[in-house]
């Protein structure tokens, strides 16, 4: 069964997307991000202001017929609400005309590779010693990562990616995250710091999969999505010269401690008037730096908040997402670097932990996961 | 112990909100909602993106010196962080300074009045045969409700509000919900109804407190909360003739069935060609219909969605935040008709319930609640 008839109109989207922009004045509820592409959409794209990562688990038994028809749903779905028109099946049509940059994105974990008889290019990360995963939030075989800068659209859009896979999957965790809206400039985290300063600016090297992966993997990535908790009641008791000495930069203009400007290159070898090194040697920015720019992580992180809980702490921290073209070369290292010495941890604490591999994105026509699996 | 000198520097802010106005680009985050005056704000507040609404239980033996602390210290939280100012104990000043049109609006409830020793005007409501009242979201001695263009700043503010009153109070339940961006239009509800076309606009005879009532409550209002779950399962069963049958509105326009556009005036008396009202009886706009607008209920609802319940059921609905001069003349009897004959009952129901009272708002060097405890 063949749903490609589907997936007509790719071009008749694009004249539409482009009549919408003549219409004065252009509402932020409009914006479109492109679905089709060698990549996938969501990765590079801008960070929206909303996101949710659904896990979801494939029912007992579901083998790859099956999996392939659920991306063929899932693929027609992603690609019509994100350009701003009903799902086939949708049930609130109306609920779909303001896509507000929405970017809907696959990703596959080991268990989507067992079911379909292939290899995994993913696998669970080593353990580490400062993680305390919940299995609430570990491990999936199947991600759907919804972002938009509007909230609505992104309910939207899950309740229909939910009751498309309803057949095939069940849900695993949900997890919501927000941004704040710092046009221009880079967001800051719960913690009040600047977080987003140094990514890869070359994703071609850094993030998209190349020669050297699988065939059916090329541009495509991989995405590690941590769950950490920070512990703010805590975080609170720690003054600013604590808080810049901890992250290693400034906390009102995200400079390095040895800089004035947020993009100022640290100096890690700089020592202070008692001859230490002024940026620590635990100083997460020095445990987390890698300084080949084609092996480091680009992070798009979340913040999420779930308010207090039973014992009245706060439920909050980082949707800590990773994308990387090899996660035993470009993220371990790190996180390992991280666990070992990174002065943070006393403050935060993984509480959730997948891997996926990102398949690339798709021609009109095509679907997620067609390299693999058709 | 008189904290009025907290409250210096009104003018100062005036004058900051409108320099910021001065510098080009405006951002939309850089945008304040004035605190002081003779309301308080997030009432007649053009409904911003997100909101959190807070219920507060006073620690047992709290009393009326002890309330007025915990006011005077909240009421100055909110005049500094609503200005894009830190609050005094703020442990992340650089997270205020996108107010996002931010408001903070205090409420309280009959066991704040039992605690101070004072009359309420508030009372629980009477019994709905279709609610199914859970008490993990009903009643509470004090509100906070929270709303901003931005969930950052929603969840800072949220967090430092959280923190000043935990000497005196405890969390009794958080509930966020959020909005559709629909510049210049009626924001629409998960159901996908246009939702907010019918609201008073002589908000001084509807909304605020006057003569007839205590004293120290004019220019005040009440609220009524309630959490209203939506079935949205069952929903999607439900086709579009049937939907709208039972709002008596079309989904597309919002339109009355008896109308072309949102705001024409519906037809109750128009019949169809077998001769039955062509907006039924039992629709829910008949049934909510108080034809004097000076005794119509102010509605600013959220969406709140909670991904799925444990059974795969979506826990997702509307946060129905209705206020008025008075309950009982007001909110009330539309209530009652509802449950009596209101179509829609057959895919919401109501699971959470809270009164309060709105005191006026204050000037600056003014604390909410003075009115009654000072
Ligand atoms: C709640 C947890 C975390 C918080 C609050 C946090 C915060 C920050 C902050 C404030 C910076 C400096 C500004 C910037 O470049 O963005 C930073 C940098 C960085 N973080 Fe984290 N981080 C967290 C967890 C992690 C984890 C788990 C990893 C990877 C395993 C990581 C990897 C990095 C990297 C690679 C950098 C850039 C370092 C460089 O300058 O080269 N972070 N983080
Ligand atoms: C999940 C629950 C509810 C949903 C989805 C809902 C939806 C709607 C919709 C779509 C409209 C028509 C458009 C408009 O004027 O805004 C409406 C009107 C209205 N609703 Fe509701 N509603 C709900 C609950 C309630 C409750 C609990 C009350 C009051 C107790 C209420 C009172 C009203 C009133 C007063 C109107 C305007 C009626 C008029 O035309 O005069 N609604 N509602």
């Amino acid at each position: 069964m063949s749903r490609r008839g589907l997936f007509a109109g790719g071009a008749a989207t694009a004249a539409g997307a482009l009549a919408r922009r003549d219409t004065p004045p252009p509402q932020p509820g409009a914006q479109v991000e492109p679905f089709h592409g060698p990549h996938q959409a969501g990765v590079a794209t801008a960070a929206q202001a909303h996101a949710v990562f659904l896990g979801l688990d494939l029912l007992p038994g579901t083998r790859k017929e099956a999996i392939v028809r659920l991306l063929q749903l899932l693929t027609d779905d992603a690609a019509r609400l994100t350009q701003g028109r009903p799902a086939l099946a949708d049930t609130e049509p109306e609920l779909t005309a303001s896509p507000a940059r929405l970017t809907i994105t696959f990703g596959f974990g080991p268990g989507l590779f067992e079911a379909a008889g292939a290899g995994s290019p993913v696998a669970g990360l080593p353990a580490f010693s400062t993680d305390k995963l919940d299995k609430r939030w570990t491990g999936g075989d199947l991600l759907v990562q919804v972002c938009a800068d509007d909230s609505l659209t992104v309910a939207h859009a899950v309740r229909m990616i939910v009751k498309d896979a309803r057949s095939f999957a069940r849900m695993r965790w949900t997890q919501r995250g927000f941004r704040g809206q710092a046009a221009g400039k880079t967001q800051r985290n719960l913690m009040g710091q600047v977080d987003g300063t140094v990514n890869p600016t070359d994703l071609d090297s850094a993030v998209w999969i190349g020669q050297s992966g699988p065939a059916w993997l090329r541009g495509g990535t991989t995405l590690v999505l941590r769950r950490i908790r920070m512990q703010l009641e805590t975080w609170d008791a720690a003054d600013r010269v604590a808080r810049e000495f901890t992250i290693g930069r400034r906390l009102d203009t995200g400079a390095p401690l040895t800089g004035r400007a947020e993009h100022d290159e640290p100096d890690y070898h700089r020592l202070n008037r008692l001859g230490f090194p002024v940026i620590s040697e635990f100083a997460h920015i020095r445990r987390a730096h890698v300084s080949d720019p084609a092996r480091r992580i680009l992070r798009r992180p979340y913040n999420y908040d779930e308010g207090l809980t039973r014992d009245g702490k706060s439920d909050s921290g980082l949707l800590f997402a990773s994308y990387q073209a090899d996660i035993a070369r470009q993220f371990v290292p790190v996180q390992r670097s991280l666990a070992e010495g990174d002065l943070l941890n006393e403050w935060t604490t993984a509480i959730g932990s997948a891997v996926f591999a990102l398949p690339p994105g798709c021609a009109p026509g095509g679907w997620i996961g067609e390299t693999l699996l058709s």
